[in-house]
């Protein structure tokens, strides 16, 4: 909200305004939205409002993602996918594993909706618990959640948070999972590289989905932020478009 | 909202209305009042208003807790430790550890406020990843989670969730974090035995939030609802004073 330009502040729904001229703007580089719900649940019930009224207004065509790390026992589980599947009408929804199996299970039960699994994240405390490596596989923690997540659902179902700053094992990662999509935040403000990204992890049918958040919606702070937008995510669009042409 | 009691459904908010009678009914045997955030989120942008007129209704004695389980990267965190402590005015909230230390600190960073971190739940799916050994400590991956977050955070500031249906573990954990609260849900409805919470994880400053939910607010589904709540409360409160003389 603070970083929203000054001359957007006056509309009804100032958040919406910025969404819908940011959406509008880089419709054409774009196959997908990630919203992050904790920036709308800051603001309390008109945020919780302004994210309903950006899902909604985000085209069919697009996939809508709520990242919203959620996971609770099997009966909380079914409410957050109530809540985000039904209610917000999101295409998917990021989903922590701490709790497993009857904690996801609930999100995998929604035809055609997708459930994005935390694996391998690229903050610096990723390493804390994910790198643990287990005493009885020689596995980490990331790979038996990949590994596992596997038999519960399929490539339709499923596709997990892989770090795009780790880029190094992306390639490992990539051996683990080889038909499910990643969704690869942290190219662009967070550091990561989607040359590196690209090379390591694609896959014949792509396989990736790459995230650009505030490299893109903060391109520019003043009057022209849905231009500097547009022409942020079109680079990114490009680049990709190069790599895609390598497979 | 299914289980709010049909006299109720005419009321302006009736999720609130039904919580307020709960709580006016159930303070005197209470300490704390835990929310589950799904279960508001599930109905949107109202649910999230019932939610917050129900946290200012609750008395400023008694504990605020957000079960809400979130997590993510630090200046995500951040805006989670906002909505939650500054917009609704929880006093604590359950955090996902799976994200590491920096998903974490945000939280940390208000005074007065609890961090609730997951440690071993009581769900089946708790087995899938929390029982990890680990090959270099030999240690399971919630006895470093709560090792690693006792070097993170005081006593004053972090509590761990720590299922009631695991007792038998229940007095090797608390050797683990002799001096922190845990939060114990699955009292009632999830078949939690007091009896056995109490006598292996009691400490001489009580050190147990021991929390029943669905056995209490749904003890009726009639018109007398908030006295079969009041009464199912009273006998957990007189249960654990038993207990509490005992230290």
């Amino acid at each position: 909200m603070t970083k929203i330009p000054a001359h957007l502040k006056s509309a009804a729904d100032p958040v919406f305004e910025f969404n819908r001229q940011i959406i509008d703007a880089t419709l054409p580089y774009t196959v997908a939205y990630k919203l992050n719900t904790a920036f709308y649940e800051a603001l309390g019930t008109s945020g919780w409002e302004s994210l309903k009224k950006t899902f909604e207004y985000i085209p069919a065509d697009c996939l809508k993602i709520a990242d919203a790390k959620r996971g609770d026992i099997g009966n909380t589980s079914a409410m957050y996918a109530k809540a985000f599947f039904e209610h917000l009408k999101a295409d998917a929804l990021t989903i922590a594993p701490y709790m497993g199996e009857d904690s996801i299970r609930p999100f995998l039960q929604f035809a055609d909706k997708w459930t994005i699994l935390l694996a391998h994240t690229s903050n610096p405390g990723s390493a804390d618990f994910q790198l643990l490596e287990s005493k009885a596989t020689d596995r980490r923690l990331y790979e038996e959640v990949i590994l596992k997540a596997r038999t519960w659902a399929t490539p339709e179902q499923l596709m997990f948070v892989v770090g795009a700053t780790r880029a190094d094992k992306l390639k490992h990662i990539r051996s683990l999972a080889p038909d499910y999509f990643f969704l690869v935040p942290g190219i662009g403000a967070q550091g990561g590289n989607l040359d590196e990204v690209s090379r390591n992890a694609l896959t014949r049918d792509c396989g990736l989905l790459v995230n650009a958040s505030r490299s893109i919606i903060y391109a520019s702070s003043a009057n022209d932020f849905a231009e500097a937008a547009a022409r942020e995510a079109q680079k990114v669009q490009q680049q990709m478009a190069t790599y895609l042409k390598l497979i």
